[in-house]
């Protein structure tokens, strides 16, 4: 097929510019913290980023009634992810933190699409400005480097919607008419506002401004990064687990719904059916894992349970990552519900990863349909999510995409088991990675890292990342002869 | 609702005459080998069934036009599959074969359900009357028991062909019109060929009457249950392994084929879709695991691996069972092959369980139509299966049972992973008996059994056995509201 090259190259060049931007933050946190070379590193990068990106758009000519098509939108935000994710691996290398590049794409990768699944055997032996860096890949990534590069430049108008479906998570449930870059700003005031109400609740909880940061990167991004082995455990503080606790679940909402919350129609909100499954799933798995906990005599306060089972599943629900304690040393049955949860992952539209609630919630739906017109063959029986009609084509699109998930997981657990691995720490590597979470078990367990993988199936779980991230369909087609035909 | 009791309780009458009956075989096999009172534990469950189903089909009145209705056909087969697993029972029980009630249940519905997954840890141990019924039960369940009583009772026309709906398995693809009688009577005649065939070729290969026979019922019910702790690999003979590999297969064919084949209609056997993936996916399978054995050392000789790659992919795909090596220490990737195998199982309208291989194709279409889908949101494309239309009714019951499969699955998990087993033991354990397989990996590998297991965990997978060789909503419904609901 022939892609429209100017519009792209376009695309592609305000996104390098932002990139090479964003790199400028860390590169003040290296010369505050007197790392010169890392400093460098970062400007060695961003300079020529900026630059690059700049001239490239400048002198690219699009035609005067361009517009992008939706197979133009899918390879911009495919090949951004994997371009971006290159990109923001140089500085690792360049200043020798992490010296190999597949580690270090492994690394970026896993930050863009805030996984938070890391290679790094010591983390606390890195200089503070490249874990900075670490840390706010996660909040450029969570929700959409593309649909920050739409918000910033308007002058992208054309086709932006086309770019922000491909990169915004969940079923298109219906046709969205909106002015494209207000949606993109209002998302971003949203999200940089919840920013900085937790870096400043966490700073009141007695972390200093760069911890309070790299945390509340990986929180609202829901990344699960964190400069300490120990992840939040390193603090031992209630108050902080409560409040990351808290927000990990906030940045797992659709945020359309704060939208609907701020523009005062209270009600909207919580009659939302997907929030109310999504808080009754965390409030269930935690109530299980807590009783678990307590009769296992893994801890003897019930408060104590609560807030260990509590952060454990709104990080793992909300595909974040972080730990506070080994959870891989809890019962089965607590394992097994946290690797359901991997699997569902966050409400749509959320920075959160996973097949999504509202998706697990309407295959329900559909099981239970199925078994109601085995009794009634004749019946028509209308598909409901709350008080929305769901069209025969979502359910489709929901079911493809749920199979598609289990079906690339299957195979991806496949390749992996090529490598001496058993089969748990295969399949949680491939979930953890594919729904954007991070930490597995086992051998990938919360306390323990994916240094030991072979290259190639670290490139494996890359794309993995990254394909999760953009809901598999971005990615997968690329690799498809029928998005290459020409005459289809 | 109200059930229509005449015609029910005349079916389960009929059923309760036919399994009693069954039992005078293994009676005679008890007496050949000078078991007296196991030969009496059979005549003293067998008598009474006889006389009481006989007096109870008599004396029951059925209203001149009564007709099943697709409930009624449900409620019988679940029911009894229920019943006949407990009365198949009771002889364990009566000799003392097995003393636990629940062990006996399990190891019945484990028979007759085609799983073969055993509680007994020591086989050898048993009588061979026992032994016999043990694997008589598969032969009775492949093909399906309300099947066998519709082709010896004619007078069960009334709705004959809702009972075998429920019992034979696959996805429902067109409005089938046929006599009933005639097609179970072909079906088992076609059963008894093969059975015939194959026990003639392993008396051949030098075995005799008795373990002809028993293996024979285990390969083409595809059960797995064999009266020696090493199942097959006990002969360790090419021809043995060879015979029941190809019968194995064979009995995982749909066969309605073998009737069009006998009719003559050669190019439809060769044509259908379903056959020729379920031949590749063994072909390729049986390649790729002959590959990695020889590689990985286990075998030097290709034809050994070659040997002992095909009888297992052909014993797990089947959903046999039968087992020539311990593959459990085979390399991960080749247990994941053969987990998947499970998941996939055999043809529809075969004696195999799963999901089905016409089903797995199906879903493989959806997903590939969502991805074209993606790139042309208004393309109207027909999904086919060889050369026929598949409606959008047809795939999404197909989508709808595979997720109730995987659903039901996971759930189950869950509750075993309650007790203190590992992930593996409780993922394939629910997957080995779902299935309709018998071994799984780890602490149900092919060496060993369930013996460990809680009574509750016993009573589960019984119940998981019953309901994945009804495909699921056989069982299920029984247990909805829904089902309940007289107005509905």
């Amino acid at each position: 097929m022939v892609l429209h090259r100017g519009p792209i190259i376009k695309v592609l060049s305000a996104v390098t510019v932002v990139v090479g931007t964003a790199m400028l933050l860390p590169m003040l946190v290296s010369l505050y913290y007197g790392e010169r070379s890392e400093a460098m590193a970062f400007l060695f990068c961003s300079g020529p980023m900026i630059a690059l990106g700049y001239f490239a758009g400048k002198y690219t000519v699009v035609p005067a009634n361009s517009m992008l098509r939706t197979r133009d939108g899918f390879f911009i935000v495919g090949t951004s992810w994997l371009a971006m994710s290159l990109l923001g691996a140089i500085p690792f290398v360049l200043s020798g933190a992490i010296p190999h590049l597949i580690d270090a794409y492994f690394e970026t990768a896993s930050g863009f699409t805030t996984t938070g699944a890391s290679i790094l055997t010591d983390i606390e032996g890195l200089p503070r400005g490249m874990l900075f860096w670490r840390s706010f890949t996660h909040w450029l990534g969570g929700m959409g480097i593309l649909v920050l590069t739409v918000a910033l430049l308007p002058m992208l108008g054309i086709g932006g919607q086309k770019i922000m479906r491909a990169e915004t998570t969940g079923p298109t449930m219906d046709k969205i008419s909106f002015t494209v870059n207000d949606t993109a700003k209002i998302l971003y005031k949203i999200y940089a506002g919840m920013t900085l109400l937790q870096i400043l609740l966490l700073m009141f909880g007695g972390l200093d401004l760069y911890d309070a940061s790299v945390h509340t990167f990986g929180t609202v991004g829901t990344g699960g990064f964190s400069p300490y082995a120990a992840s939040i455990g390193a603090y031992n503080s209630f108050y902080v687990d409560m409040v990351i606790s808290f927000f990990m679940i906030a940045a797992g909402v659709n945020f359309t719904l704060y939208h609907s919350l701020l523009t005062g129609k209270i009600r909207q909100f919580f009659r939302d059916y997907e929030l109310k499954c999504y808080l009754m799933i965390i409030g269930a798995s935690t109530l299980f894992i807590t009783g678990m906990l307590l009769w296992k005599g893994f801890y003897s306060d019930p408060v104590e349970g609560f807030r260990y089972a509590l952060f454990q599943v709104a990080s793992i629900m909300t595909t974040t990552g972080f730990a506070t304690a080994d959870f891989d040393l809890w019962p089965a049955s607590c394992k097994m519900i946290l690797l359901l949860l991997m699997v569902v992952g966050a409400c749509a539209s959320s920075t959160g990863g996973g097949i999504k609630v509202i998706r697990t919630a309407l295959i329900f739906k559909l099981i239970k349909r199925g078994a109601y017109r085995r009794l009634h063959p004749n019946a028509v029986v209308p598909m409901r999510a709350g008080e929305r009609n769901m069209g025969p084509e979502v359910m489709s699109g929901v079911a493809g995409f749920t199979l598609l998930y289990i079906f690339t997981s299957v195979l991806s657990i496949l390749l992996i088991s090529l490598e001496n691995v058993d089969l748990i720490t295969a399949v949680s590597s491939v979930i953890a990675c594919i729904s954007n979470i991070g930490p597995g078990f086992e051998m990938v367990g919360p306390t323990l890292n994916y240094a030991f993988y072979s290259g190639a199936s670290k490139l494996l779980l890359s794309l993995l990342m990254i394909a999760g991230r953009l809901e598999l369909f971005t990615i997968i087609l690329l690799f498809t002869p029928v998005f290459w035909n020409r005459n289809k």
